[in-house]
């Protein structure tokens, strides 16, 4: 028996909502845009979006205001704006050395964020959900309205199955098939929808909608953090894999004969371009935390002998690693974070020719590579994208309630 | 500024032709369906199923035929055959062993398929074209009707530009910015629309489609030639990259000290299980061609030592490429083809237990491998499906010239 690709086809109500995801999408990622703008970037008719954008107005997502005359024939088109009171996510971040919650609007309007730092050990899940929940209880009450909080996304240091949240794997946080969803649920007395990913993919996620990355379709995201993560945009889309666990680049294996690593293996692409290699072979320790980090950084900008083989070195097999990753997804942009993006301008030339000897040139000649450019918090940015992915998909799931509730508020 | 990924909106004339293009692509990749199925296929109503499959009835497209009764109440519904002489392409193949032509009907009947050998040997685009020609002249004189042919499909063992069908690289051939399509279009004497792409992503898509990988979402396909090359399925749809030189994974370093490669780099994953590799290992002449590799593989599955050994070796190297592979693409299915395909029950406990110690565990849990289904006739069954594709894609386009031609014959 033949099973195809599913094909889907199309009845008129998905197309208006795909029709108003288009909008909302739109609103969401570029900010304001005049009622032409909306025309000319979604293909629909005029009169389309003039309906669709009424219906997003009368459920509170949107505001129009009158544009400026530009000189063009005719009145000018009003401008929309996304209504970062209209709709907000909390987004939260569970980091090997700190934690992080946030309050995002809709339109990416980050209202407020907080993070603290936290000792590298293992915890169990109750307390990290529970020092969370302290860092987010305000962040919740900034919601002006009772249901315009729409979901909570949250970022792990760990491999995340998506289906449900569960923490397969966090090796500095020493959790195995941790439910930290549950847990989170629990201290946050909340049952707003909840998104569990790893912070690698959201840090990709979040570089590629409002960071580095914009506008690319093809892109690979590589960070550097206590492990090496990454994430990568296929066609525009990012990667997942059939269950989330998706781009484990850190874990490709570029020296069999290699340093053992902390999944297991050994000669993986993290034991040469992590912290803990790129201390080491620098006569530092391994586990100095962030400070060590900055240290080592500052010496090999100086010129430290030690400091600076370390971080050539660490040029190189970057510059391995990604001569792979460039002739399996021939991408057009590679986004360097955290650790690796500081580096960027110390093994810029080392990188550009370890790739000039070790990508096939067609491939090679499409690529450049640049720092990302949203710095420690792209993870939690990428996990409020991920809480508003729903909304974004489907707005109308949201309008339908909010347009009930705001009448029966209205008729009392 | 922001500029957001592509979002895109829907007219009516936008959802008729994806509605369109949803139930001739069922048909042609599951074979005939009734008229229940096909709205269950496509989540269609059934009175939007009806007026479309009319319009491609009188399109030349589909044939209706009753279906015998089911005892279920009411009358039962018909069954909608897709017309292999109603729409048809041209699929060739440019092989280093060989060279191939096919008549393909819709549906995906392959009518008349030709193979035959050619020497291992540097050649011109222009003498390729000519053979070819030759070959294919037969096919083009099958179809029954001036306007059944929808395209000229093309297989190249190198790496091709999408957008033109340039050969940026074939080193078995000899090729290096090689414009085929111009020099196959002069010598078929045909302005057909015409794509071209490299052999193994062709494979990968025939596998996908109609061979071991039916129905999965998330495949690794990698096949070993004389080089060894691959296709990954990402979410369904194949990983095409910036300009469609993705799927390198035979240029994955494994050993950054190993082999020099063909590519120019050392140590890419060809150097380990390329048939170079497994030939000379086994102490065999590299260049023995097919017969030697034939030669080769019985002696290993007869146990004579150095052909075992070598195959061994094959079988630990496949296995740490491909832990990377589901390290980064978190698989539910490996496909191999070709020699690999073929070794596979000899390597099938070495490749496990290399998986289970360099994979992580979550990704490894979901993956099982597979040899491929297709054998030798993937890359041209592949593409024949790539010239279908503007047709499955958008069957509107296709509909109206067809419909005026046959009225203006039916009026004549």
């Amino acid at each position: 028996v033949l099973l195809p690709p599913q094909v889907v086809g199309q009845r008129s109500e998905t197309v208006r909502r795909s029709n108003l995801s288009a909008i909302v999408r739109a609103l969401h990622l570029r900010g304001p845009l005049s009622r032409s703008q909306l025309v000319r970037h979604t293909g629909l008719t005029r009169s389309a979006v003039r309906g669709l954008i009424g219906e997003l107005v009368s459920g509170g997502l949107l505001t129009e205001t009158p544009n400026e005359p530009d000189g063009a024939p005719g009145r000018p088109s009003p401008i929309v704006h996304p209504d970062a009171e209209g709709a907000a996510v909390i987004a939260l971040e569970i980091n090997v050395d700190s934690l992080a919650a946030a309050h995002v609007g809709f339109g990416g309007t980050v209202r407020k964020l907080v993070r603290v730092d936290r000792p590298r050990a293992h915890v169990t899940a109750d307390e990290i959900a529970s020092d969370l929940a302290k860092l987010a209880r305000p962040m919740f009450r900034m919601a002006s309205q009772a249901d315009a909080l729409v979901g909570i996304g949250v970022a792990v240091a760990g491999i995340v199955r998506r289906s449900d949240g569960m923490v397969r794997l966090a090796p500095n946080l020493g959790w195995r098939d941790t439910p930290i969803g549950h847990r989170l649920a629990g201290a946050l007395r909340s049952d707003l929808p909840m998104a569990i990913a790893n912070e690698s993919d959201l840090g990709g996620l979040a570089e590629h909608r409002r960071g580095a990355a914009i506008g690319e379709s093809n892109v690979i995201y590589v960070s550097g953090e206590v492990g090496v993560g990454g994430n990568i945009i296929v066609d525009g889309q990012p990667l997942i894999g059939a269950a989330g666990y998706a781009g484990e680049i850190g874990h490709m294996i570029v020296d069999p004969g290699g340093a053992p690593c902390a999944c297991g293996s050994s000669g993986c692409w993290e034991t040469e371009i992590g912290e803990r290699a790129m201390l080491l072979r620098a006569g530092r320790r391994a586990n100095g935390g962030p400070a060590a980090v900055d240290e080592l950084i500052a010496a090999a900008m100086a010129g430290e002998p030690a400091a600076s083989a370390s971080v050539a070195r660490v040029g190189k097999w970057l510059g391995i690693g990604l001569a792979s990753l460039v002739n399996v997804f021939n991408p057009t942009l590679v986004v360097l974070g955290g650790v690796l993006g500081r580096i960027h301008p110390l093994v810029a030339d080392e990188l550009a020719s370890t790739l000039e000897q070790r990508s096939l040139t067609a491939a090679r000649q499409l690529v450049r590579v640049t720092p990302a450019a949203l710095g420690v918090n792209a993870p939690i940015i990428g996990a409020a994208e991920l809480a508003f992915e729903p909304m974004l998909a489907d707005p109308a799931c949201l309008l339908a309630p909010v347009r009930a509730t705001r009448s029966a508020m209205a008729s009392a």
